[in-house]
C-alpha cells in the first residue's frame, strides 16, 4: 500500500526508478516489498512512492545524494543476489535528481493510508 | 499506454506529480489523457511516464526549469478550467527536480510500446 511521501523542505534527493517487467514475475512482488522495507531502514531515507500499470514507477527520497548512492549499492547487491535484473525487468531506467521545489495540497480528512 | 521515456543526457528537469484521487472520478481519465497529449506539444518537452494504483505518479521531463514552469502555468490553467483540483484530487504533491544522472538497461527486443 503506497501513499504520498511526507518529505521535508527541499533540497533533497529523488531516485526515480521506472521499469517494464518481463513475462516472468515469479518472486517479483515479494522482492519489491522486501526492497521497500529495506529502504526504510537505510540512513537518510525520507520516503517512497510507487505505482505500477504498464510500467512501474518507484520514487525514493533521500536526505542527500550520498545517502541515495549508498542505497543504490545496497539495492544492487540485493537484486543481484536475487538474480532479478535479467529475469524480472525487460527494461528499466534510474534517474537521480535533486528536488528543488515542492508544493501540494492535502485534504486534512485523508488519513495516513 | 505509458512507456519508459527516452530522455537525453542529463541535466534536465523532472516534475514528479504524485496524487491520490477522491471518490469522484467523473471525467478524470479523459482529462489525464488530454493533459498528456497537451504536454507533448509544449516547448522543451522530453517525455512523460505515468502509473496509478493506490496513488498515481506522473513524471514529466523538460529541457529546463523554465520549460517546466511554463508547463505548470498551462497545466494549472487547464485544470482550473475543468474544475478538477478540488473534485478529483484528495491530495497531491508536485516536486520539481534537476536530473543529474541517468542509467538503465533496455532489451533491444522490447519494442516501442
Amino acid at each position: 500500500m503506497s501513499s504520498i511521501a511526507e518529505t521535508p523542505e527541499p533540497p533533497y534527493t529523488a531516485v526515480i526508478f521506472t521499469s517494464r517487467l518481463s513475462g516472468d514475475h515469479d518472486g517479483y512482488s515479494a522482492m519489491a516489498t522486501v526492497m521497500e522495507q529495506l529502504a526504510a531502514t537505510q540512513p537518510g531515507y525520507l520516503g517512497i512512492e510507487s505505482a505500477r500499470e504498464q510500467i512501474g514507477i518507484t520514487v525514493s527520497y533521500w536526505r542527500s545524494a550520498a545517502d541515495a548512492r549508498a542505497w543504490k549499492a545496497v539495492a544492487e547487491h540485493q537484486i543481484a543476489q536475487r538474480l532479478g535484473r535479467q529475469r524480472w525487468y525487460q527494461a528499466y531506467r534510474i534517474r537521480v535528481a535533486t528536488v528543488e521545489r515542492e508544493y501540494g495540497h492535502a485534504d486534512p480528512s485523508e488519513g495516513s493510508g
